[in-house]
């Protein structure tokens, strides 16, 4: 692990760092200086990347308001990382596919799939790594992914003992409803009820797929982006409740 | 509108009064002792009255961490009212039509709007008497109710445009969907997956239907009665961003 960059500001310790392949952000309190605090692992959007704006204000939120460590990895072919060729022709075929008519909802599966198949282990190694250091320590995790978060959340929760509780939404059931099945962590899932991308019953599907005792289905009107501001006040209180 | 009785605890003064038919509890902050201040009216379910326990409970925390009013009224055969042999006919030949096979949910919901055709008028002249006290004011109103109280506060919500925000749920669309329609501010409306009682579709279907721009549905595993308790923490935090 290589850290590149350090910075502060209102409290929060900003480091930069690139673990492998994987250029990455971990956020911390300045104070106390040293660990073990719950971490939460943030999964960005597609054509986002670990410093996008909504990961950002979550993660400072996160350590500001709980005093959690907050790690962001970018997924392959986004951010820092190099265009993954073999993902920009499935999306390029894919936005063709979707132009003439087709249904976007299994070509997304199919792509979340084989992206998830480099996230979850480079996302399992980034905690590994991460709680070795002083000033994070092995506390319990938490992961939090919408949209293409969430469809390489729900492999990687389903993957990764350590995870104690999860965040997910703005995804379906066809790429990952024999995985969620094997989730019994509380899970907080997100759905927007006009979701252009995501068909409702593919929602629905997934949440009734999580094996977990306790979760919570939030449905807000809007279409995929428009997820309200009260939601982020909601996913830090379902943190702070199952892992502060 | 009659006092009967009057109790302070922990902070919180409770008033038991009747007005017209109409019996109530009445629960406000001992101090600051003077208002305005918001009021929220609270629906209670099926069976029980206007100091259930988890009417109390809701009606408490909405006192103690939001320095709202609370008042609850019992709707007509519950509580200390007398048995309404109409009602008492209806919800025994429901019970017999039900116990042969009967679809309950349209049964249910002709029982419901009997009821509402009186509790309506009922609770909004309990606003105006309440709203005249000066431990209360003129403050922004609230409503909340499930069960009974979301069959019940459907066409409430809808006829009163005091009410400024409200929490309902366990209801299905058969009965109140149109005034469902008219109804235009914040809801947080409640769905248990399991739902032996409202059928998942009758549900959503009733969510669907709210013109509110801002709507949000909580959907939790488990049976009609099993609502968990974490919900009690994000109806208070509801009706402190909209009211408070």
């Amino acid at each position: 692990m290589r850290f590149t960059s350090e910075t502060s500001s209102d409290g929060i310790r900003e480091q930069l760092f690139v673990l492998g392949d994987t250029p990455g952000a971990l956020w911390t309190p300045d104070a106390p200086a040293t660990g073990p605090r719950p971490l939460i692992l943030l999964g960005h959007g597609g054509g986002e990347h670990k410093k996008a704006p909504a990961v950002l204000a979550l993660a400072r939120r996160l350590v500001a308001e709980c005093g959690f460590a907050v790690v962001a990895p970018d997924v392959p072919g986004h951010g820092d990382r190099p265009l993954e060729p073999e993902y920009h022709a499935l999306a390029t075929a894919n936005q063709a596919r979707i132009a003439a008519g087709a249904d976007p909802a299994p070509l997304l599966a199919e792509f979340h799939a084989m992206v998830a198949r480099r996230t979850v282990p480079e996302w399992r190694a980034v905690l590994d790594a991460v709680q070795r250091l002083d000033h994070v320590g092995a506390g319990p995790v938490g992961y939090w992914g919408i949209s293409l978060g969430c469809g390489l959340g729900v492999p990687f929760v389903a993957a990764e003992p350590r995870v104690r509780a999860a965040v997910l939404g703005l995804g379906g059931a066809l790429a990952s409803a024999e995985e969620a099945g094997r989730i019994t962590v509380p899970v907080q899932f997100l759905v927007q009820w006009d979701d252009e991308r995501v068909p409702r019953g593919a929602s629905l599907a997934l949440f009734e797929a999580f094996a977990s005792a306790e979760k919570t289905l939030h449905a807000n009107p809007g279409r995929h982006a428009d997820v309200p501001a009260f939601e982020l006040d909601s996913t830090l209180r379902f943190f702070a409740r199952h892992l502060g």
